[in-house]
């Protein structure tokens, strides 16, 4: 009799897409497919996280993602309590630790952490019984927003195994880039950066993408992830660019350079006529707001998986599989009427 | 046989007051009568939008609008999310339109925006399947705060046809008394507007009403809607009015300028001792709270409205007025109890 | 046939913790402790508070107790409208008075005032038919913390009654400090306040507290609570303390300091190094954490204890308390569920 091999059980946090194995990934992907189905309906509330709280703790400012957690939240009933760092006891120069451990002590279930220091989720996590999601930590990571981008991707060209994603711009900078690099990977896709030699992190090919310093290597990819530009990197002074005229005739995705089939995303906001030309932004090549819709059911698939999910430890053989595959049946059942 | 005339379809937005007919007016206001009577039972909740969402997009403070939306909202159930400029995308120099795009991805019920320029919440309509509801744009319209103001005025004086209501202050800078003059026309009512004439806008009898100088005139209305001025229109340098003093000699609402019978109205926030004499503010002819309690039974009626009131398209003689004589009483049904 | 004495009517505001006698104090504790059993539920949330709504009204930034009291009311299931000075009406110089009018206005069931001058919420009291909660005024009160503190020490400690609680540091900036001294003095508990002399004010014993300027002092209490010290406070220029070096040396509360089964109290944002020692508290005596769970908990137990509970008026001999008494029992039904 062979042995029998146990599926590893879910972490309890989401602090860097490295936490996930194909089977968790595709599992949220899944889930959020199935919960994007009940958004179509009159009724759009789901009962399934009611009596539960979710914290969101920003120490950075984003709408966006503040707003899709919130919204994430609310759509699956439960209560959400946003602490941003503007009025906050942050301001008193109470420490990340301390206001970890009070917000810990309101019991949630979820706390959403972004913060402008690497790490700073997982210093969270080690303070709260909650779990943790990392919403964005300096540089580092930002495994919603590569969910997100593969469940946009995984729905606009039907399976991501073997596929290629050329990511454009300032690589340098980007969490997004580098979660979404290491998302790939984990689903079998390609990662290829295409940026100028000053945007491009050394040894960055260490995460298992190729590099490449000409925009033409766009031409090979099933889709084109153009980054956002900070308009502080563009010169004079500490620059990484010289300006932005010659970014924009070297690397901004114009309709010239978008192949007929490609689909493009960018995480938003976009600044248009800098990394992405308007033309293309309005094509529809574009799956920009397909990614914010993603966003929606991506983190509240998230919430659903690590507050629900039960992870499987100790299931014959299959019997993991098949519960994994009765739960969005579960999540399309009734919904909340009063 | 005489022709059908059928009522038009309920407009799908509420840019204007001119979106409006007398019949939609007079609908929006039966709606928010019966809302009202909810309001004074134990529960004050309805189940009406239950699943429904309504996001508020504000690109100018106003926590007395904002707050009475959000609460119009959360009072019929529905979930709101609330994104106002400041710590927003905005700040990073998204367009109005990638904003609009972005909220619209979430797929909201209703979007109610606010922002400095004349035509934005249209802007914003184009790029959404929601309800859209102008909560001021520029010094163009804030048709929900003529809406309430028509609410209070029936409330207080029995009708409105036939009223008139002489409008006082800063009416060059006022969206607020653009929108009501239109409103007053729409119900049969007369406006006239009484300011110094560096604050009349020119052409402004275009608009249906008559104008005077001399404050001397309220004398003839009904009632006497007093508008806010803005510190910053008055001198020195670019100012509008010489002084507050000569302002307040000539143009401030004192008592010894209220006739017996006359109602006082104000949209607030007011400047005591400077638009309005604080003996005025304080009396019983003042109905500046029944306007904000207005303001959250109309806001009500008006998401109600465009969400749940189906326009009448093909119904025989009398049935679009019976069917809406009948909502109300459907409003006051058994309220949501968990 | 001996007279009668019936209860006190339950007051219907919470402005000062000298609103409260000790059958008040002892009620609302009781309460707190059912809700807190509640907590401990897969479904936290209580339909107690459902179609009721909670206004907070901060003019300081808090982001400690606000969420506080927005948790504890949508855990009790009502509709929660905040409204901060920043952004708000009172930017435009609006009074606190048509604030609070205007807030009225919207006939919410409480209304919790944050202010920095002393009695705004008194004040607040005066224009709204809402039962209203202090939330700190001033160096005034801050009744809420108070009951927090009871709370947190009758859990520790198992009685309060001839318990001594060593107060030490900045009390001449502490509305914490004030109205805890009279919450202890309401239980039948000593306070001991220890601070330098430049930070006790004149003829504080009044308020019936011992007063030493010597840390050693402590030794005697059951519990050390150890107050907030604002770097503002110490110099150069307008300082009550000559140096944050000498503060520390004289009153910091270092484990030295500490006995054995002392317990160590901080209202939070803790200045670590400063006020306390990080070994402090980070210790099993620190009941820090347990301080803002209580937070929540008694914050609860008010809000229902204005809106639910009824003053008893009328009840034969025992009546009023065994309805007391009963309470808390209702309290721990069944949670709500969709």
């Amino acid at each position: 009799m062979s042995e029998l091999r146990l599926p590893a059980p879910a972490p309890r946090h989401l602090l860097s897409i490295r936490d996930l194995d194909r089977s968790d990934v595709e599992r949220v992907l899944d889930t959020a497919r199935s919960l994007g189905a009940t958004l179509d309906r009159e009724v759009k509330k789901l009962p399934t996280l009611r009596g539960k709280t979710v914290v969101n703790l920003f120490y950075e400012s984003s709408t966006r993602t503040l707003s899709s957690f919130e919204l994430a939240a609310k759509r699956l009933s439960a209560d959400t309590m946003s602490v941003r760092s503007a009025g906050s006891s942050v301001d008193k120069g109470e420490s990340l630790k301390d206001t970890a451990l009070t917000l810990a002590a309101y019991d949630p279930d979820v706390m959403v952490v972004r913060h402008p220091s690497i790490g700073a989720p997982a210093l969270v996590a080690q303070y709260t019984g909650a779990h943790v999601v990392n919403a964005g930590d300096g540089k580092h990571q930002h495994p919603t927003q590569a969910l997100l981008d593969l469940y946009t991707l995984r729905e606009s060209l039907g399976r991501l195994e073997g596929r290629t994603v050329a990511i454009v711009g300032d690589v340098l900078h980007s969490r997004v880039a580098r979660s979404l690099v290491q998302a790939l990977g984990i689903v079998g896709a390609h990662a290829l950066l295409v940026a100028p030699p000053t945007l491009l992190p050394r040894g960055i090919e260490a995460l298992g993408c190729e590099v490449s310093t000409d925009i033409g290597a766009i031409g090979d990819a099933d889709a084109i992830y153009v980054l956002r530009m900070q308009a502080e990197r563009m010169g004079p002074g500490e620059a990484f660019v010289p300006s932005l005229r010659e970014y924009r005739a070297l690397y901004a995705v114009t309709p010239e350079r978008v192949l007929s089939g490609q689909v493009v995303m960018h995480p938003g906001p976009m600044n248009r006529g800098v990394e992405i030309d308007p033309r293309v932004a309005d094509s529809a090549a574009a799956l920009v707001t397909d990614q914010v819709r993603a966003g929606l059911v991506v983190r509240m698939a998230v919430l659903y998986d690590l507050v629900v999910q039960r992870p499987v430890r100790d299931s014959g053989q299959g019997e993991g599989a098949r519960e994994n595959r009765e739960v969005p049946s579960a999540l399309t059942g009734a919904p909340e009427v009063a």
